[in-house]
């Protein structure tokens, strides 16, 4: 083959598989976001347009990668953990890494005019991902749970400076200083001088959003009009808390059975 | 903080620097394009729209990088060039190719419309990147002729292909029987027993797509309605060989001059 | 500093941490022993003098690292376990490796007149070594499980092949012929037709020899000439089973508890 | 085989090949040798017979390793450089790091006595090491300039400091409180306050040591008594500038022709 002569460059690529039975966490961030939500209006502190649109983009993602066990989405970013024992691409890094963040990608400037249907779109958006591995399950929960207590003090601390900002009217720079240094409980004191409960908040801003795995069963008519009943996966999402034990008793099949040697072998 | 007891997670993420001093090649390549062709009905064997629109992405790609040099495309591929100096994102492997190949992505479903106004987008497509790194520039060369030759063999061969099918009236499997063994002089005497010349076959067909940035001068209007020349950089997109030295002479720029080494510690 | 001119070139080294929270093994293997030991007449299939010369250069590995849980050595091979939450040079795969491997070494050849006190050292021996991470427990078990089973299946048909040889008076040639395709059984009944029975042979070569930190009691000696005991860790060299759940009960502070959160944060 | 049950942990190892058309540089530094040669009681500021025997060790490495193009060595460090092309153990980086350090300190054991007859070794010394790539000639060359520039600027500051420690009869805390800010010219006076003169100093002290490979002939008798030359290739110890370009111009054989596209691929 005429192209041969050249083909020695393959050999300067370099394999990337990741170790095996470990949790692989890819994490998809907005670049450049603050410009992008700035210049499209998003409303403060949450826009639920864009929070939903986040998880149609993901939706998109785990219905073409199953092996992932569960996602966990928050403001501009999005989780995806990968099963301990999943082998799409041979587990190559940079495979699973570019090959997720475009598929978002695309999703989400796809359905745009879906969830933004006055807000033509300006420029198309970006976002970075990596791939993180976590050896234990343990690990792996303690990932999510940064994440979503990242999630609950940025939304505790943006809900009252938007809310000191928009209804206290003072300057963003007044705002800042006037949280700067307050507990948790002197940011609800000051909702509560606003006429608000922080507890009453929508929980897609207190919590995020969860994407987890769920079997349904669906009608299945055939030719002949007989309707029968059928299983099938679909991804739901939810805005429940993930640090506590309770949800991963509820969702058994994330953290699978402890594997034994013979299962491995077979 | 709160959520510092949770913050060791991030002692698992593991730096990805590439080697200083060398080239950096981002490759993107189409996923699944075979069925998102089909479905989008891309004429055969190369559809015009899609290689502009292929292009038009790669220009917002090299726009918002300009430390990529020179990039190159054919079919549903493209390569980016980083020059051996290049700094972007600390040259982060991840940080390079995951941005890169969203960007790519996302300005190919935002422009999707204006190059495909008659054909719907079905649904959201997707790419994967690769960076490869190049110790010197003739072996980064080699790369470019590589895919250079690829794209005229492919093209070649698809060429005949489909004139055996559309004009033929075989099957596919017949054209493929039929191509088996061929050299290149003999799929330039198929394609004449259909009053076909392959060497006037469109530039973009054979040879790719080539972008390089290239210094333009244009007007500035000030508020006194003056108008001056200012220098601008802007990206061109050319369909030339980029394998003979010609090319190299023409952009030096590319290249750049053979670093010294107090230059490189100025 | 007049150096400063070329210090650039530090910025080649590319970081090589291994993954927090994993099991780290390290593995020496001796580089072309079989020329070695031919050249010094070890004895076959298995020289004492050799093994105990492996276990003392062993011993001084781990007397020098104390992070390694436990090692394993059978042959010319000896594979050496950081625990889990080991943080030696900041656990870097190539500081780990070389300064084991140099180490290990150093002391095989300083301590051979001691092992072999009628063999003059003909030539300095070599050693490679690398490192592999472990996600659990389990895996990190299953892999001395391999070696160890390694060292039985070998040990069996070494132990046959030279009976054949010396005592059987066939060829090498011949003895591989004849234990080609045979069972345990049939090896075990080999052995008997020589009036020899396997089970009896030396613990150190059907199992190798594992190292362990032990707990004992020492007396120190004080100006006054008083006697107190003082807990000291020492390094004890074993022949046992390591496959089964016995010894690892024995010892549970080779795996140690199971971390939980709070600790890994304190 | 018995032991399948256990292989799966093979999956575990990654591989670590370097990037091909790249110097890889391993550099082996001595492990607490502010201890080890204050045991061993050397002479200060060098030990002419601890430097024998560090080129004597890298003698052996550059005879076992023949793609070993050049070696640089001074206090207790030594530098080898593997040619662009090396191909040995698939340029794997764990197996170059680990067998190079390993064959250096057997050797530096192996022939201690030789070197240091009237001193017997207390314990085992180890090395540890790592590998870099450099991607062009120059900054290889640039590599090697660092590391003698580093020798003789320690070295002109140590002979400084033991001369006055010696012979000025000052404490190690004075000369060092001396000699602070002071430059190149003020330290070669205080030498000729001290009636020597820096530049009369031995060469190896101030230049280091260099390994090249060289041809010469040898006689070689047949069974007839026929003497014939015959080339061989031997390892040499210069201890010259390896910064200016005469060295290299003298060693064209280090550097090679600049490899051409064709005789890569043939």
């Amino acid at each position: 083959m005429a192209n041969s002569r050249y083909e020695y460059v393959r050999n300067f690529e370099q394999p990337d598989n990741l170790l095996p039975s470990t949790w692989l966490v890819v994490r998809v961030d907005g670049k450049g976001f603050t410009k992008f939500t700035t210049k499209h209006e998003f409303k403060k502190p949450n826009d639920i347009r864009a929070l939903d649109l986040m998880n149609r983009a993901a939706k998109v993602v785990m219905e073409n990668m199953d092996e992932i066990a569960i996602s966990y989405g928050q403001s501009d970013e999005f989780s995806f953990v990968f099963s301990k024992d999943a082998k799409a691409y041979g587990r190559r890094a940079s495979k699973l890494m570019t090959l997720l963040v475009s598929q978002f990608t695309s999703a989400y400037v796809f359905y745009w005019s879906e969830f933004f249907p006055d807000t033509k779109l300006q420029f198309p958006p970006a976002f970075d991902s990596r791939v993180v591995m976590y050896p234990s399950d343990r690990i792996m929960r303690d990932y999510l749970c940064w994440r979503q207590v990242d999630c609950h003090i940025n939304n505790m601390y943006n809900t009252c400076f938007w809310t000191l900002v928009d209804k206290g009217g003072i300057t963003p720079k007044e705002a800042e200083k006037r949280l700067s240094g307050t507990f948790k409980k002197d940011k609800h004191e000051l909702l509560y001088g606003f006429d608000m409960n922080y507890n009453n908040e929508l929980e897609i801003f207190k919590k995020g959003s969860v994407l987890v795995r769920d079997k349904v069963f669906v009608d299945v008519v055939d030719r002949q009009n007989v309707v029968t009943k059928r299983e099938k996966t679909v991804v739901k999402i939810k805005h429940c808390d993930i640090i506590k034990d309770a949800f991963w008793k509820e969702h058994p099949e994330i953290l699978g059975e402890e594997e034994t040697r013979s299962e491995r072998n077979e």
